[in-house]
């Protein structure tokens, strides 16, 4: 049967099909070496193995009270708490999130062009880089609730039509992160399992999986096989503020929700390979709104 | 104005007023000496200050596997299941707690007089013990919910009607306990301070409070105030199976959701000085069934 159309490779199928299935990575994760950064040969390989790396104390005490004092004026300002691009929590009205900081924000701006972050990830992803998504999150005391297990290349594959996993997110933490206090959690290593989720998309998914997500998260079974069955561990990332978290896109991770009084905030800034940019999504009837996934972008500038 | 009744005093008012107080504690905490039982000088002290006190390795591999195994029959079995003393997750069938153990089950009668636990508790209260209530606790992976922050006391006091704090929960683990697993968390030193809290007590409040407990629990601004006022901090007590915490009834402590694959379950054993059983409620309409609050006992025997 002849047809003009070329149908397009999917490496990574997802929410299609009712069985999930535990996928290999089929592409490198450190793309960069030595030469091109600032990181020596044990912190790529590091990142290479586990798929996450911590860089403490990159930012200062000061830098960082300036960096949370910006973001409570974000958070009073009732302009930005109108905005769809702010995400309350489910259960209360407080701020969770606000996206696209680095577009609407010059502090936020300055920050995701910083070299002590911007120059590890063009390092780690081996190429130029722009910002597929950023955003602040909040997580309150008492009421900040957790993220279940998930990858976010899943959701960046099937919603946004990332092709590839070429693409990392930098934490930088603004509070102090306790073991008590709702931490990211990962499971090293698991970045080279691709988990397919089932389930199909629903129309305008994101306006509840940004409070609290279902559709696109890993099932149970899969989660034992992934962390029990292949021998994994899990480690909770704490650490002072200031500290930066670089993690894989396809790193399994999740976070508890926050029954202390110490609130957990941090900018979450994502950085995708120039050479990775979207194409039309692999599983969703349409693509999210562009602050959650930006298909207009220039480079991240080079200090 | 004359009466023939004699009002009985009321140290610890809670559920009566629409503001919440924090009061001090009026009687002790440790109350036996270094010749009265196994704890030394140091244990003893730290019991006194933090409020808990843990042992660890206190049961052998082989002993914990046993009471595991038992815990297993237990839980699969349909005649249990059905019992009024389990209580199962509010959003999935699975067993959370079996209560009264100690009087049901040959391997936790035997348990609840072991020596390594109840000389313990006999030296820390300064007299005999009774069992006031025993429960096994299960937190199942991916599933199991957490207990927000509360005294023990604050429930036992008001709604079984315990006279003072005199009483003390040993909890024996029979699973590790991660930090991310969802293990106690403490406030340490909070023991001293007695958190009110506001609202009535609904007639048959056990059948959801052992669920989700929120009538009975402090408000954030206390806790805040207990926490973060006060200069404390949050432990979790994590460590391996077969250690023995004890803590006093009255300290503040939570345990947080278990998004992992890792369950995690427990025998609670609640010893009541035999000098302060049970009176009327001091503030409920009725008194909780005699599984979760025993108005009827005999002293633990001694070896």
């Amino acid at each position: 049967m002849a047809s003009t159309e070329t149908a397009r490779q999917d490496f990574y199928p997802t929410r299609v099909s009712d069985r999930p299935q535990l996928l290999e990575r089929n592409e490198p994760v450190t793309r960069g070496g030595v030469d091109d950064g600032p990181l020596d040969r044990a912190a790529l390989d590091a990142f290479d193995r586990d798929g996450y790396l911590v860089l403490p104390e990159v930012f200062s005490t000061e830098e960082i009270a300036g960096i949370r004092g910006r973001l409570d004026e974000l958070s009073a300002d009732p302009t930005v708490r109108a905005d769809e691009r702010t995400i309350t929590e489910l259960e209360s009205d407080e701020v969770r999130s606000i996206f696209e900081i680095h577009k609407t924000d010059p502090t936020f701006a300055e920050l995701s062009a910083d070299p002590r972050v911007a120059d590890v990830a063009r390092q780690l992803l081996g190429s130029d880089v722009y910002i597929h998504q950023s955003r602040i999150n909040v997580k309150p005391g008492f009421v900040g609730k957790g993220f279940w297990w998930h990858s976010d290349f899943e959701t960046w594959h099937a919603e946004d039509g990332m092709p590839r996993m070429r693409c990392l997110s930098a934490s930088i933490t603004l509070t102090d992160n306790y073991p008590h206090n709702g931490p990211l959690m990962v499971v090293p290593g698991s970045h080279r399992t691709f988990v397919t989720t089932v389930g199909q998309t629903p129309e305008d998914h994101y306006k509840a999986s940004l409070k609290k997500q279902e559709v696109g998260t890993p099932d149970h079974d899969s989660l034992h096989e992934l962390i029990v069955g292949q021998g994994r561990e899990i480690r909770q990332l704490t650490g002072r503020a200031g500290s930066v978290v670089f993690f894989d896109c396809n790193l399994m991770h999740a976070s508890s929700e926050n029954q202390t009084p110490f609130p957990r905030s941090n900018v979450f800034l994502v950085y995708n390979s120039v050479d990775n940019a979207l194409e039309e999504p692999f599983a969703a009837p349409s693509r999210r709104p562009e602050f959650a996934a930006a298909t207009e972008w220039t480079p991240v500038p080079r200090a």
